[in-house]
């Protein structure tokens, strides 16, 4: 997906948000807006939101000295979630189709800010979410490819929610699925590095990589030209591919192979994008 | 009031709204942005956002080459506006107490965008806005004031409000009161210039004048160092002074005489600045 226009304040805000999380003088918050705000004047719209985004963050964590602006937040995710994981377990268990059940409650930890909010709220939207409609017509695709597959490559997108996708890897396990489970190399945002897989235990279900190896900063989406070579192999060969977030999906939405959108909605030119609207659950292959 | 780093997106966010109105070019609309962020990079926080704005304002109107990007939504505003004028002079006139059935109705003409709305949804937000519980506890002191007052200066803001302010111009004109109304001498934004206020009737209630006459760019909201010296004397020399909206209340809050502003919160530093909450309705002298 190309970058639009409407990114440009958007990045600027999301700057704002980082700097502040990193330091409170203002001085040095300004001097982040003012050096994002030079960068963006050179750059093309035909990168994708991720290639920039990645470029915006080396600027903020540079500026603020700060090698994770997001680490709190990242902790306090995934603290969280692993509060709400036995709940979870619960909801899959007792469902009549597990797999449909996790493959919601995996799209559900998508729209979880769970930094900024306590547990009485998350136990809420977590019921909210699993109540709400879900276009579920891509699913019997869904299980059709996964039937047939042997190699899953599983991209993640955050901290917090890679405790809901870990729900969705025990089904593919149950079912002898090999699992590839894709993370970002260093902190890029609130995404999930090795660190945060290991902490959630996906190291039992699946073989854990950082797609983007090598890389000295890492983009919020999976942009094959800094993919590892390791990754590119796997992305090819494997049977099957399901994507995880918007930014993953920024990335590769104009690949070639198919692969298994599952998204929340967060913006509306994504929304514009993959035909839907925002606050959607999205299962979708392209 | 000061600019904030909040300010830099929503200055962006609008350059693109502004472009847009000015241009379906996408090349034209980056270049608009990518000069914005460079004037923002030399900027100064201690400026008030209105003084930030008319800079803004220009470059979009000159790298668009358009004068007025605004025009069609200012002349939609100024119709559906003088469309409502019928019923919104019943609702003073059935009302217990007039003046305050004006106060209420001039300041919930700045909540709505007339010129993206339909007449249906128009009638809506103006019932909804009347019934809306209103802080007027300023009042008593906005009559006392009143009626020790023999000049009023009048701060309009939008095109469309305009025809709101009407009514209470006329609930003024009827306590015999002098009256000013202040506009912008060159379009910006949705802004109220002198042929608007002329439209509206208002040369029959008031004596309208550009408050900053003489400058090549208007700010949108009062910023006493653009105003011209004919304002500053009558801003001085009145007895009693109004001020409508956001863009006056910036470039205002910190003056020394006593100002009733009269606006809806449509920013949360706005809201902040002036201890309430985004979407409420002000009646407050500072």
């Amino acid at each position: 997906m190309r970058t639009y226009l409407e990114c440009m304040p958007c990045f600027i805000k999301q700057s704002l948000e980082a700097a502040r999380m990193a330091t409170d003088d203002e001085e040095v918050q300004t001097k982040v807006l003012k050096e994002v705000m030079g960068h963006l004047q050179d750059i093309s719209l035909t990168s994708s939101p991720p290639e920039l985004s990645r470029d915006v963050h080396e600027i903020i964590r540079r500026i603020t000295k700060t090698k994770d602006p997001y680490k709190k937040v990242k902790d306090q995710s995934n603290e969280m979630a692993q509060k709400e994981y036995p709940r979870l377990k619960k909801l899959v268990g007792e469902s009549d189709d597990s797999l449909l059940m996790a493959i919601k409650l995996s799209i559900v930890g998508n729209v979880i800010d769970f930094g900024a909010m306590n547990r009485f709220n998350v136990d809420d939207m977590i019921d909210n979410a699993v109540k709400r409609e879900f276009d579920a017509s891509a699913y019997p695709q869904f299980k059709s490819v996964l039937e047939q597959s042997e190699t899953i490559l599983f991209l993640a997108d955050n901290t917090g929610e890679i405790f809901f996708d870990k729900l969705l890897l025990k089904e593919l396990v149950k079912r002898q699925k090999q699992i590839t489970y894709v993370v970002k190399t260093n902190p890029i945002i609130n995404d999930a590095t090795v660190e945060d897989a290991n902490l959630a235990g996906i190291d039992k279900l699946a073989t854990i990589i950082d797609g983007d190896s090598g890389q000295k900063q890492s983009a919020p989406g999976m942009v094959l030209s800094y993919a590892s070579k390791e990754f590119l192999e796997i992305f090819k060969s494997s049977d099957m591919v399901i994507s995880k977030g918007q930014g993953n999906y920024e990335g590769l939405s104009d690949v070639t192979r198919d692969v298994f959108f599952m998204l929340v909605v967060k913006c509306p030119l994504v929304a514009q994008d993959i035909s839907s609207e925002v606050g959607k659950l999205i299962l979708k292959v392209k």
